[in-house]
């Protein structure tokens, strides 16, 4: 899978600038991730081998969400609320309500949002002025890939794959030209 | 913190004659666990600490389930829908609204879950025929100690945290005598 635009160079920029809000913001995603993780299982605990990997996964992303907590300690940067992900919900809005097109879908969304994220991990990974954070970064651009993967995984095994993931990796790509750049991971 | 009335032993020989049941019902309690210790965080994201210490036993919590899941997948038992588990849903009604009231609350609630999980799993570890489960739940039972003071660390920081406590100690015995006893951790 390969999504079909780049990033602007004008994100990585902005990121750069205001990378207080967007370690706050990645907190948030780590922890979005870590809950979808857990409502996956929740929602589909017949499929097989599903709810194991998605409490491991759910594991992974708490323990990221911990060190970026971290790192946001020691600068002295609080968590507040969540205002939300626009990119996220206009990614949601595309998932289909019966139940075996909602698996595929939230399966492919969930697939994109990791490939998206890696992406721009891996953009602050490369271009960040701390070694230590490109370091950080860098290896948390390679855990998406692996999530990525994961959603693949149980996706491919879904009547009607490859049709719906070119029809959602179009809908993906006109979500990052229309959606405004933020100071946050998408 | 003391618990004020001990479990049936009547509990224990059910639990043990369906201890498939209470496997599955016990798979849902680290679930809830471990989505309950993300919406702590998202509920609380200014409470000093607080943030992290969920995140990390977010982390443990979904550890725990992907644990249980694995001896259930050995046994061939399919993880299913959560029918919802009548004594937390009883400690949840008990927390009272305003914000700093539901902070001590939920904390309290937290703690209250975590100590009988504590002595039903070492009840388990105890009882159970298989040596390899009972280590299993022994382990686990110490777990849950370490979860109910981190609870009682953070609510021992807020007022009333002492007449409070008292009140929901009493209102978790009551719980306890009314609720029928059911092959599930609660």
């Amino acid at each position: 899978m390969r999504l079909l635009c780049d990033t602007a160079r004008e994100w990585v920029a902005l990121a750069l600038r205001r990378f207080d809000e967007v370690l706050v913001d990645h907190a948030h995603c780590e922890k979005k991730a870590a809950a979808h993780a857990l409502s996956m299982l929740a929602a589909f605990p017949t499929v097989a081998g599903l709810p194991r990997a998605m409490a491991r996964l759910a594991r992974e992303e708490a323990g990221h969400l911990a060190q970026v907590l971290s790192v946001m300690e020691k600068r002295g940067l609080p968590l507040g609320r969540d205002p939300g992900d626009p990119y996220v919900q206009g990614l949601q809005a595309l998932v289909r309500q019966p139940a075996r097109e909602r698996l595929l879908d939230r399966l492919l969304v969930s697939a994109l949002i990791e490939a998206r994220s890696e992406e721009r991990l891996a953009l602050l990974g490369a271009n960040l002025p701390d070694p230590e954070m490109r370091r950080f970064y860098s290896r948390l651009a390679d855990a998406e890939s692996g999530h990525r993967e994961l959603f693949l995984r149980f996706a491919r095994r879904c009547e009607g794959f490859e049709a719906r993931l070119g029809q959602m990796l179009r809908a993906e790509a006109s979500l990052i030209r229309e959606l405004p750049l933020r100071p946050a991971i998408h």
